[in-house]
């Protein structure tokens, strides 16, 4: 303990008289942070490094020193004090009461998280790419652009509806097929007309499944597709409480939620859906009302909190490009070169 | 208008021959998209066209040929395939009703967004990054080693109010240097007094201004002094409203909330607070009251809310490395390169 405390007296001698060679490179009276006893301050700041609950003063402290070494002129002497400051910023959060000593990272989470970056891919695991989003937001515009923009699949409502009809089609194809001498079977008909619907009927099919009646018999058919898919390839899918269900299950994948200020949403479903303000309101608040209970239904926790997402994107900010632009700079893994440093 | 449904028809075969083609090539019942009769589809893919409330009935159906079309094993058929879905795609996004049309980007926001990414830099603006968080997320120690990774000043509150004693005292300097002559000046004494206070005297005067006595003096000091700031040099800055500040005085700057789930904060400050989890409890409740009432007090906004910033990051997601990278590389102007195509 003494010893540590030897170490720690040492350190604080070391910050201290970096700040006062900052304060003399500067000869500006703004440029010295500690103006106290310098035994005194020395013991004061040896303490504050034992103390992980003040430890940000420290952080302060030290900011503070480097926004003024910074300002140094000449090269020579600011990269000299800098790397002096590097040296002893690298030993304090070394400390075992440093700031940013207790990581907050969710190991559970993160090993779920498709875009932990470096350490994420070439595991062997997909792409996916789960987009949760208020309506008007463009969260599907910028899926689907996300999408093609990283030559990946695209996931919908629509979509896996569909691939769903198809795959039970298949299904009954096959133990029509199977079952074509043993027994009349009974869905044949039924499926034979399914695969003959027009484009139409198919739309008005797609549609049917939004009420609430089907609603448990389709969460859990989407589910089992969903996971089956991402085990085989990588993809975006849209909405669905996609999120939850590859967590659930054990799937990393990364989970984004899309929005804009109501205001804009408003604006822009006038124009995308040929509707009254009055009607456009209405429209969005019955629709973030449905979306929401749907998600905290299935998923026990809040829709578009930004706690229920590893990330959320005001899209209002960035357009529908900017967006596509900004989530490919976060999960490419080889154009990402390291920054060289630039100062 | 004749014209333009002839149009509408010529891309409508397109795609339905695209269909078509996808099939053959995979020879798979699955591989169908379209299987009612041709003229049928054919018309209601070019009504679809017209009617930008449903056109993502049209998004879905092109997604699912592009789905396809990217399981076709022999590369030149897929390569040649693929060629005719983007210029399809290209011609159904350039239609005035089509999906995508209608962007979301809100023109006022995104000049203020300091991260909008390839149009924003090198405009001569500086890159300031204002940094919201609930207590416990690593939000201050991200934003730290933030600043740290990109070499730019980093500010919170002990620095901006020592920043402003500084100034005062300085300004209460130069007009005693200026006026000693001429009168005697009552804020001499007490200004040497706070020059030369001890670091622990100055850590209480920190706290002291947390209370809400001073809070609006200090609110409108700050305000100025992190406007000017923007004007000047590149920064970080922890909380203080930072961003709509900027936002109100019309100075870009990318605004982040990082977060993270309660109960990985109460964890976390269990450890870095030396807290029961009781304490720990009671305290982030608290202090999530605390900074949602000053936040929403002062911006008018709702703290923590995906829609009164540009991202939110979920930093039990990442970890506060991660979280570092994640920023780093959606600012990062220099070193990011446009990705190659990967398939």
């Amino acid at each position: 303990m003494k010893q540590h405390r030897e170490e720690r007296i040492a350190l604080a001698t070391r910050i201290y008289e970096l700040d006062g060679e900052v304060y003399r490179c500067l000869g500006s009276n703004l440029g010295r942070v500690f103006t106290g006893k310098r035994d005194a301050t020395i013991e004061e700041l040896a303490r504050l490094m034992c103390s992980s609950e003040k430890s940000h003063y420290l952080r302060s402290e030290l900011a503070l020193i480097s926004n003024m070494a910074r300002t140094i002129q000449d090269k020579p002497t600011r990269a000299r004090l800098m790397r002096e400051y590097d040296s002893i910023l690298q030993e304090v959060e070394s400390l075992p009461t440093s700031f940013g000593r207790v990581d907050i990272l969710d190991e559970q989470m993160a090993s779920l998280n498709a875009a932990s970056l470096s350490d994420r891919f070439g595991k062997g695991d997909h792409l996916v790419i789960c987009i949760g989003r208020t309506y008007g937001s463009a969260g599907t515009d910028i899926g689907f652009a996300l999408a093609d923009a990283l030559h990946i699949n695209y996931y919908d409502t629509e979509i896996f509806t569909e691939v769903l009809e198809r795959l039970e089609a298949e299904q009954d194809h096959v133990s029509d097929f199977v079952s074509f001498s043993h027994e009349k079977n009974p869905n044949v008909t039924g499926d034979i007309h399914d695969r003959k619907m027009t484009l139409k009927q198919r739309i008005r099919e797609f549609s049917r499944y939004h009420g609430l009646s089907k609603r448990d018999a389709i969460f859990f058919n989407e589910s089992d597709l969903l996971c089956e898919k991402a085990r085989t390839e990588d993809f975006i899918i849209m909405g669905r409480c996609g999120d939850r269900i590859l967590s659930h299950n054990g799937i990393p994948h990364l989970s984004v939620f899309i929005t804009a200020p109501f205001e804009k949403r408003v604006q822009r479903i006038m124009a995308t859906d040929d509707l009254t303000e009055k009607q456009a309101r209405k429209l969005l608040k019955t629709l973030d009302r449905r979306h929401g209970s749907y998600y905290n239904f299935y998923t026990g926790r809040r829709w578009g909190d930004p706690n229920s997402y590893d990330l959320c994107i005001n899209s209002a900010s960035y357009g529908i490009e900017g967006s596509v632009e900004l989530i490919k700079r976060m999960v490419d893994r080889q154009s990402y070169k390291k920054p060289a440093s630039n100062k």
